[in-house]
């Protein structure tokens, strides 16, 4: 199958690609949450109990019957008496009675009967066991509820939710010390080319060391999958192919960087159209870098044919391996991906039709980010390492013009 | 030491704090470049080799003599000599005498003699033996010279670089499989508090299940340190003080989170003061959520008394704990914070010279973001969760208007 003539946007190959793809299914694993960070809900969590379990003071003051406080001012204050202080971490042993006043700090449990603290600053204590009160509070003021946060099986996190710092937190509240999540995705990795050798061996003249299995691995790691690296395939279709069969045997998903010459590129093509149904959905994107790029579904399992020049291949796996281990986690609420507005350096050329993607430093000076486009030719891997993001040109501009300010995507 | 009643802004507060703190020395570590992934490196990165190795061909299509194709055209090609192919992963065994040609794959080496590649559609080789190059081309056009990307000896990535997948396939190009990093920083984590219970003990009325512990621990190991809990510490001096000692002696850093009443304040503070020099540097900073945080350098060490209300504790984390860790790890190289610019859906009070943190939750739609503020009163964890990111009102706004397009911090 050779590559279109007509080329698809990014936008339209990723939408082609997802709908043939359809919803993978990955299992699900009960992981300790002190270990969850970064993994994804496989179901909603709902709460064992109300949180917090017990109405709480949110300021160090004295607990009140608040309509006890009515009227109070600084000129006429009211006058409680003293039943107590509401010991950290234990239920008070008293009752409010009207007329009476309790000692309570920040986050201690309020007594029964009080409905409202008053702060600190606005009372004073004359006389032992008496507490004068300048300023009425309302009912429920500086206190939360019993339930306020969380009501007994209310959900609080939804499936396909990313597990960050705050959702750890509320799960430990909780008292929830598992978690179901998805299973991280095994995404197989096959670097071809008869040129390239692994990073272990001196290459000979002509010889090159795998890049491709490393950058994707870490991406694939850092997207929330497993990566499983299948070695290096000679270009032989054959060989290719049982690598193929094999990684869709046993993992979810497969990554294949073909040689960059248009015959290797060919013979990847020819063995991904053969490895399943449907096969192949879109070769070939409207896009620099990465044009050449297969995407494919073959037996209900995704595999993506990246270009073999380094920096090609890490700029679209994040234009599509990202977005699909997003997928494939069944991550709901995709977080929005960081951004940082930057005024471009230098003009910037680009063919109306098809979108751009510039690797860019960032400097910050003078309230602003400076993006400087770091060019880059077809193997350049440590141009890339200079680059803090990517500077999108979208396919119906010809181009940017220095000074402009630009949207970056870090990276 | 009681808090200090001028109130410092967070940037006035974080750099005393770092002058305090000088350069700390956390030793380096060797670990195997693919397990390398978000670490910082110790010492800069030299190339042993060239980069390539060899000149290559950037396209497909046949190595020339530049100069015999000079005034090359459509009607009046030049006729050159096949010498060969250019095998993929090996060195040509023919050099290329004057008039003469080799048929070249991208990434293939270029043959002696040859300095430029003309690409396969400018040629058409008619007779066998014989091909006719329709376009000349200048010296150096379509390769990469040897050492083009980087030259032996180079340095390839500065000391204190954090590793993206970018940097971790550099290094395997070069065949460097191990690569010096510094050791994760060891912080730890004491939560203090008599109200609060470890997450696997039913709470008790007026208890509260440890949340900081976990919350910091995720945040800690997000920004490249190794969290270590100290447990939960009951509200007495000597007991407070013996746990940060041995946490001091143990660890590279500690955080404590003190409990939420002025009382427990005023105990942290004290410990803290008494635990080394210089002690306390600033305590209370002009911000919204986080007034009462502490900061503290203690024998050299950084000690930082973070607000025991879990969202306060996690806004302020983000502030100082992140800069704290990126510090110890020296990165040299901060990359940009993710951020977004959104659009406020409300009307958003602050006070002037207060710099306020508010939590929002971001939504997409008509091409940009709208910010929605999360609410947040002192324990609500699972208001965090709904928050996507933090909006920054500056200390000399007194608010912001509905409709306003904000900046806001991803979390």
């Amino acid at each position: 199958m050779p590559e279109f003539l007509e080329l698809m946007s990014p936008g339209e190959a990723l939408s082609r690609w997802f709908i043939a793809l359809g919803e993978p299914y990955i299992e699900s694993e009960e992981v300790d949450t002190i270990r969850s960070l970064g993994r994804v809900t496989a179901d909603a969590v709902h709460a064992p109990y109300p949180l917090p379990a017990f109405t709480r003071s949110t300021v160090d003051g004295y607990a009140v019957r608040a309509a006890d406080t009515f009227g109070a001012s600084d000129s006429l204050p009211a006058y409680l008496n003293l039943a107590g202080e509401v010991p950290m971490g234990s239920q008070p042993l008293f009752t409010l009675k009207p007329g009476q006043t309790a000692l309570i700090h920040t986050g201690g449990m309020l007594p029964e009967n009080a409905d409202a603290v008053v702060m600190l600053e606005y009372t004073q204590s004359t006389r032992p066991g008496e507490v004068e009160v300048m300023r009425p509070v309302a009912p429920l003021e500086n206190l939360i509820r019993a339930g306020e946060d969380v009501e007994v099986g209310q959900m609080v996190i939804p499936a396909g939710s990313r597990l960050r710092p705050s959702e750890i937190g509320g799960l430990m509240a909780l008292g929830l010390r598992t978690v179901r999540v998805v299973r991280r995705p095994r995404i197989a990795i096959i670097s071809s080319g008869d040129e390239v050798v692994p990073p272990e061996i001196d290459p000979l003249p002509g010889q090159v060391r795998d890049i491709n299995s490393y950058t994707l691995g870490a991406l694939v790691e850092e997207g929330g999958g497993l990566p499983i690296g299948y070695g290096i395939v000679p270009d032989q279709a054959n060989v290719l192919r049982m690598a193929l069969d094999q990684a869709l045997r046993e993992c979810d998903g497969v990554l294949i960087t073909a040689g960059s010459s248009a015959s290797t590129r060919d013979l990847t093509a020819q063995v991904i159209q053969q490895a399943g149904q449907p096969g192949i959905l879109v070769h070939g994107i409207n896009v620099r870098p990465g044009k050449p790029t297969i995407l494919a579904v073959c037996g209900g399992k995704p595999v993506i044919g990246l270009p073999g020049n380094p920096v090609s291949a890490l700029v679209i796996a994040w234009l599509f391996v990202t977005p699909l281990l997003e997928r494939m986690q069944h991550l709901r609420r995709t977080r929005p991906r960081g951004q940082v507005m930057a005024r471009l350096s230098l003009n910037l050329p680009s063919l109306a039709g098809r979108e751009d993607w510039i690797p860019v430093s960032l400097t910050f000076g003078k309230n602003e980010f400076t993006a400087e486009p770091v060019f880059f030719k077809s193997n350049l891997i440590f141009n890339l390492v200079k680059a803090d993001g990517l500077l999108y040109i979208p396919a119906d501009a010809t181009g940017l013009s220095a000074g402009e300010v630009v949207l970056v995507y870090l990276l």
